[in-house]
């Protein structure tokens, strides 16, 4: 059964750098009104990087909406316009320095699709070849190399608990098991 | 390393029933300033719930910022003050009907740490009994018993993009591996 919730108003309500806010108001499938409040983002890309050693790339940075730094993959936002892709290959670079032979694309996530149309994509990049990482002037973060095995500890231990990080990692594991 | 971003003023920007958003300008590790656009959300809780018969529970409905219904785990937000076990509880009872015997706490996730606080906490529930499901007045949704098997290629073929869906199934099936 397919409902859907038509908007019979829109309202913007913050238009930011990074982000839009408006507030819908829509018909619901039984014909009484709600409010949506809705959150528009330029969506982004995160990176799973395995290298031969069998090691995935993490970074550690401050964030700011729980006053402390926590463990992602390498990972940025899309400039209007910007393939996936090329995103992908760009924020690897800037971030981490490292360049890849096979960048796979592993599918797309919805952070949290109640209110928020970001979507991140994910890709898989092994064959990684090592240069110097030059972060925008507005980051600041520690690049790790990490054992499989530990990540997927960390995972299970509660010690990585970004979406994107915890989405992507067990989904290239579960890729490169075939 | 630790670096750490002080806000130097803060602007409410909208408080709206479930969001709210500010403006902080922060300083950087380098002693420039920087914007960060910050999105509050109360949190919420997601259930996977397997059967005895080796399914999972998903649900099926509309989400306003992509204009279409997708596929979840059962889930909801906290309610001021609520305890996540007891809104994983309720919140499985109401979209579902079901009641489990064993209730696990399976780790939190950020959707998106860059910029909203929202927390997801993940509970696997065994040990079934089902009921008659009581959705909120504003909830249309629809039930699916779906085979584990079946919910893993469902990830893999990116059929599944919900983050807390797939961060809970594979941790889940992951914890169930032992």
């Amino acid at each position: 059964m397919i409902y859907y919730e038509k908007s019979v108003s829109s309202e913007q309500i913050y238009s930011g750098k990074i982000i839009k806010v408006r507030l819908d108001k829509v018909e619901m499938p039984d014909g009484s009104l709600a409010d949506r409040e809705l959150v528009e983002h330029p969506g982004g890309v995160g990176i799973v990087a395995v290298t031969d050693e069998n090691e995935i790339i993490l970074v550690k940075q401050f964030r700011k909406p729980f006053e402390k730094d926590i463990y992602e993959i390498p990972a940025g936002k899309l400039e209007p316009g910007e393939d996936h892709r090329e995103c992908g290959i760009r924020e690897l670079s800037e971030e981490t320095g490292c360049r890849a032979d096979s960048f796979e694309y592993l599918g797309f996530m919805y952070p949290s699709p109640g209110f928020l149309d970001e979507v991140t994509h994910i890709y898989l990049a092994t064959g990684l070849h090592r240069g110097s990482a030059h972060p925008d002037d507005d980051e600041f973060l520690d690049v790790l190399y990490v054992p499989v095995k530990e990540v997927r500890q960390m995972i299970m231990d509660n010690r990585i608990n970004d979406g994107k990080t915890v989405f992507g990692v067990l989904k290239a594991l579960e890729f490169l098991k075939g």
